[in-house]
């Protein structure tokens, strides 16, 4: 009985269950002299004990109080909600043409009512009924890649994902959209960023903090924003595309090897890492923060290189950090470390020996701080020294979440690690920034 | 020969190696008109290759450009520039008395001209003269704990620093200072928080940037500020007192498990995650920003908790992580791992059945998000459902860093899993904040 009235407790599971209603069901909510008609909802976050949650015909949700006199009635077995969109609007033939790719997450799915799981839906014909607007922008052709959370993405779908921007950017498209679970977007961006090199258009990942069914989402906003980037934006970077405020009016356009989630629930919550947002998106404007970007050019020959190397690890250091743990990946074939270190570049000394013998036998090592912002400098302090002397790349001013992209990425490209090692340390994507004035203070 | 040169390269170097000068040396540069005499000083960050540094004989360094037209010589074997104070200020009577505990780090050292090498100073009397308005704040107790830079600070050093603070109060001290390292003081800050509670004054953890050679050094505003927060502040908690921007004016103070080196080099590198600090440190006012704190109170009695578990990881998921890992630790005795999840507190699908199995064996497992910002929420999405379901505890708005501590410390309380559990979600010292409305968008 419990798991049909998902995420309900405390007084509203038991108004709920003494009725006999079931999650999707059309129930009426009678209340003193208040009647609330609709689809029973489930709840999912950590949500108070005293609310019923309906869909009203209008496809409004409200939440109705639970009190000593409520009366709740099945009216009928909830079919289904289907999803019938009007036929899609006529392609404007002026317009340039997008591809948007979903891939999972918040922003490409709806909830099924009876069961609370999450499908995607993302057909061209599905996106232009949720989102009208999107065919007064751009052309679009929508396809659906996978549809995983973001925390199941693996080196693997980075590929997939590179090869499918790759095709579209083929067909001749001005920009694609991917449509991704916030989780891990980030590290995505990053990935997509050392793969597609020399890009015509910009390819904008997106997604959504609150899922389209929850009136505060900010899904449609994210998405047209996400749109109007990939049609007409000066620039032909791999970009994210989100909040940029907790208003719902403007979003930021980050650089892909700069941006990082910062908050776990906030739709505000990417932020650019040591620079600026490239732009931001206000109504119908795409306003440019930075001249410093690539510029879009139809002309430009994509380069391909999808191959990312899936033995590498982030290891992040903590007081007493057991270093046995490297030499264990080094016994698992691995073939990179990114070390998360503290301050300029630092862990403790009595790590030194296992770090000398793992590299000993081939690992490449490198180190980024978990300060996040900043730069590493391991020439100030002895330690740094030390660490560089055994081989310890420093990853300059690359956040942790990328230099792990960008370590896997490189050790596609190359098995060679003094090859690599120069290659983690070329600017590829603006992953590392150039040293400026401030930081020497 | 270039070891007594320690630093220098390029232009600079050859410059130096004509004139047969080793560091330490008085020297004097000719260069066209200017004359230049001091002591020659090694360099130690990412210097440039063009300046040489010597320290003039009013104590200020500065960087002599190398020309061709350059005249290095030397006018004898510097001494090892010697420290000698001047007789301390007589200690105030009327003054609170305050105890300065040194561990190390930079703001508790000074470079030794002819090494390189850094060395701790810190009797009350060095304090004294490098800092002497501190004679007027309070009567000042120092005491050199141990002199290690903070990555290599155990959680035995937490007992240390525990205990001996507990010693300072029952002397009758108005308040502690820690002087630590900054690379992991928010930890130690946090380890302190759990360890001394029921304090009667504040712990004040404080540090320099830059070390006091150098004319941008915080040490002395942070340290004078620290004294004046252990003498006079209204609170009795452990906290962090630091710069609060790029000016040389303010020091945030913030509460020990919430606060977070956020940069890698700036003087304002702490913040206060999730919270605003506590107070700020202006001249001579110490401005309270909230009135949420606990109350200093000379009648307090401290309760000391210092025992930590070092058998405890912190393990930051990435995409891809190898699940064998935990199985890893699990088979070297560990006893708790805190999981550094994606968004709301989630990781690969992939991981449940290791996850599964090192619970079955007795492991407690908790979930912090690498966000950082925010708070945990594993209602919302399957996965969150699923790592509930085998055991994981959600670790509220603790970010990982503070997640690892207290499950240091709290497995150091107990080794019963389910009163660990209790004990980890039970609100110590501000380390789980009350959910606002804010979060609940």
């Amino acid at each position: 009985m419990t798991e049909k009235l998902t995420g309900y407790k405390g007084e509203a599971i038991v108004a709920l269950k003494g009725s006999g209603v079931k999650i999707g069901d059309v129930i009426r909510i009678t209340r003193d002299n208040d009647v609330f008609e609709g689809v029973l909802m489930p709840r999912y976050e950590l949500a108070d004990n005293k609310h019923i949650v309906i869909k009203l015909r209008n496809g409004y949700n409200i939440g109705v109080r639970v009190s000593p006199n409520i009366k709740i009635e099945k009216l009928g077995v909830g079919a289904k909600p289907t999803f019938s969109p009007p036929p899609p609007p006529k392609k404007k033939p002026g317009l340039p043409e997008v591809a948007i790719v979903g891939t999972g997450g918040t922003i490409a799915s709806r909830v099924d009512y009876r069961t609370g799981a999450v499908h995607p839906a993302m057909s061209a014909r599905d996106l232009y009924s949720v989102v009208p607007e999107l065919s007064d922008i751009a052309r679009v052709h929508a396809e659906i890649l996978f549809s995983l959370f973001s925390e199941n993405i693996l080196t693997e779908h980075w590929t997939e994902m590179a090869e499918s921007v790759a095709k579209y950017f083929s067909k001749g498209m001005n920009g694609v959209v991917i449509c991704h679970g916030t989780d891990t977007m980030a590290y995505t961006a990053a990935a997509l960023s050392f793969a597609l090199q020399n890009l015509p258009g910009p390819v904008v990942l997106v997604g959504s903090q609150r899922s389209s069914d929850r009136p505060s989402s900010d899904a449609s906003l994210n998405l047209v924003n996400a749109v109007k980037v990939a049609s007409g934006a000066p620039f032909a970077e791999v970009v994210v595309c989100m909040h940029d405020s907790t208003s719902d009016r403007i979003t930021s356009v980050h650089r892909g090897t700069k941006v990082r989630k910062c908050h776990t629930s906030r739709r505000d919550a990417f932020r650019s890492i040591t620079i600026t947002p490239i732009a931001k998106v206000k109504m119908n404007n795409i306003i440019m923060l930075t001249e410093n970007f690539r510029k879009r050019d139809v002309r430009s020959e994509l380069f391909l290189k999808p191959d990312f190397c899936d033995k590498v690890a982030l290891v992040k250091f903590h007081p007493g950090l057991d270093p046995g743990v490297l030499e264990w990946y080094l016994s698992k074939g691995f073939k990179g470390i990114v070390l998360e270190g503290t301050g300029l570049g630092h862990i403790g000394k009595y790590m030194l020996p296992s770090i000398k013998n793992v590299i000993k036998n081939g690992l490449l090592v490198g180190m980024a701080s978990q300060c996040i912002w900043g730069r590493i400098n391991m020439n100030v302090y002895d330690i740094g020294r030390d660490l560089q002397n055994v081989g310890v790349v420093p990853l300059e001013d690359m956040f942790p979440e990328t230099a792990f992209v960008k370590m896997s990425w490189v050790l596609g490209q190359t098995e060679d690690v003094e090859k690599a090692k120069k290659l983690l340390l070329t600017n590829i994507a603006g992953e590392i920034s150039e040293k400026t004035r401030f930081e020497e203070w």
